[in-house]
């Protein structure tokens, strides 16, 4: 039998835990994680294209644990009510290769995606930081709001998005969340939105080189936290504004941020520095209040490892709603495979019948 | 909500059609898609090996559908009561990008990959073939004894395990299949086995380039079924035997098999030749009598693809006893995905605890 995590289950466990509280310990777990980056088999994501979207298969292990993630983007499903980017994924142990758990991975994706932005932006953005602009308020932008309130201590937000359903949206969830200390503004425009911003995070989802950001919007000091550019031909900057000579572009896996983030506008040789060097200290997140810091993030299958490791600690320690499913045939003998199907009489007479 | 076939499920599917008619339908569906190769999106899987084993993903898609599996090969798990391989996967709609089946693929590989072993020998064998060895009498043997007695007309099966303990099982197996038309002789070595075989299956499971075959072992006309050399450094075939001149190789797909297949002991240009092109009629799988023909079978994606749209279809045929699981959330507004959470007030209420 294989731990499973539905929709009910992982709905339980952040209830459980408050999705802030679930955000900074996955925060915690990513970091270890990419602490200890070259342990890690890394790979480029799979990806199956398709006029209307993609479909990827995001593997990553440390030796002792295997995880992949399946996760789909296509960004026209919203109008026949369907999400934009679906997701699901399994935790195995490598050294006998079965799977340990299989869970959603929908969900968690908003809240690990969250848990990387605010890591990257607790090193680039500038300590002082307490106003951030959100531009894209769909599936992704609570995630966001909730983690760089709780681990920016950010107090004021100033939402944008070209759908005014889904700022509304948005506002009526962040209303719900009764968060005393925080400032929820709704702006007419990107434009208007960046204004007074110590952080802007881009969370849009078209499928095209689109311009959310151009660079008369960003100021010295900023902090672009761009999540929503994340495949070929999907990119959210002017490239003028990569092009800067005070910016900090990080970056979490190179080779596949220069396929798929928003530095696949710029020459292979852009400079960028990847957010484990970050964190071990070896580079540093910003060097002084001026410089413009951009998290270039796709979204690496190290932080989907990490959630679902995570996952699977906290479905362990919450008793109650676990469930498991028969994915896996358990044997007396490993080689009678064939056994399995023989507990039943019916099909061995069917089978004389075909093979006579 | 998501179609599921566990392992309950897929014995009473196997079950309620018999394991030779539920063979003798995949090999159709796989034919059918072979016979389409040119509209496959194909690449060669994605492999995580560490000193014991190797995780797979393999990806397939038509355009329409798409499918990928996850495959462990792990050759010391039935030291410790677990199987070599285990294997799931998942259908998925490429116009959405959502999930329709997740299956279990472990018992489904074993009958798929013998399904594809008796669509290469109808075209490779020589027709008046009826006697097969089948070296390697582990878990995936009964289903190639019943593969090549129900589609290939073997009448006489010669078997031979370096573990007793597995030609025993087998024989057992066979024997509660009760199929009067069929003789079967336990042998000494493999040696002993392939005496008077028209047909050799090899399928063995050591992670190391073994030598199952010799060259004096293989007598002309014979059609080698090899299908446990299939990782690199896996191999069951002394290279002499591939580089007779009088040998005819056929491959699942060449890229992936010049890394995984026996031919992965040979120079880069070894002429070989794709299943497709033989189901299509557009090269011979034998060329006379005297020719020794070989198909060097790894096991490609598009089998698999094959393989779970066709399980589905008997899934939602086969009444009673169907499965789905909550996978993916189901929204009224898909921008709302937080809305998913916000069902429960204890977690918003945990959340200003945490956030203040």
């Amino acid at each position: 039998m294989v731990d499973y995590i539905g929709i009910e289950r992982i709905r339980q466990l952040v209830a459980r835990r408050g999705a802030a509280r679930f955000i900074e310990e996955l925060t915690s777990e990513i970091e270890a994680d990419f602490l200890r980056w070259s342990e890690f088999d890394k790979s480029a994501r799979h990806a199956t294209h398709s006029p209307v979207g993609v479909i990827e298969l995001m593997p990553a292990s440390d030796g002792r644990l295997y995880a992949f993630k399946y996760v789909n983007g296509h960004p026209k499903n919203t109008a026949v009510g369907l999400l934009t980017v679906t997701a699901f994924g399994v935790l195995a142990d490598v050294h006998t290769g079965y799977p340990l758990l299989l869970s959603e991975l929908t969900l968690t994706t908003a809240l690990r995606t969250a848990a990387t932005s605010a890591l990257a932006a607790r090193r680039m953005a500038r300590a002082d930081s307490r106003v951030m602009a959100l531009i894209g308020n769909g599936a992704q932008s609570e995630f966001q709001a909730i983690a760089f309130h709780s681990l920016l201590g950010i107090r004021g937000l100033r939402l944008y998005d070209t759908d005014a359903g889904a700022t509304a949206k948005l506002e009526r969830n962040l209303a719900r969340l009764a968060l005393s200390d925080l400032e929820v503004v709704r702006c007419a425009s990107s434009a208007a939105a960046v204004q007074g911003a110590d952080i802007i995070t881009t969370v849009t989802a078209d499928k095209r080189n689109a311009t959310i950001l151009t660079p008369e919007m960003i100021t010295g000091g900023v902090h672009v936290n761009a999540v929503g550019g994340d495949c070929p031909g999907k990119t959210e900057l002017h490239p003028d504004i990569l092009s800067r000579a005070d910016v900090r572009v990080v970056v979490e896996y190179e080779p596949q941020t220069r396929i798929e983030g928003e530095i696949q506008q710029m020459p292979a040789d852009f400079p960028v520095i990847e957010l484990a060097q970050v964190l071990a200290g070896r580079a540093p997140g910003r060097a002084g209040k001026r410089e413009v810091t951009i998290f270039d993030s796709v979204g690496f299958a190290l932080e989907d490892f990490s959630a679902l490791r995570y996952l699977l600690r906290i479905h362990h320690e919450e008793r109650g709603g676990e469930q498991q499913i028969d994915l896996l045939p358990d044997l007396e003998d490993p080689k009678d495979l064939f056994g399995v199907l023989a507990g039943e009489p019916e099909p061995l007479a069917a089978e004389r019948g075909v093979a006579a």
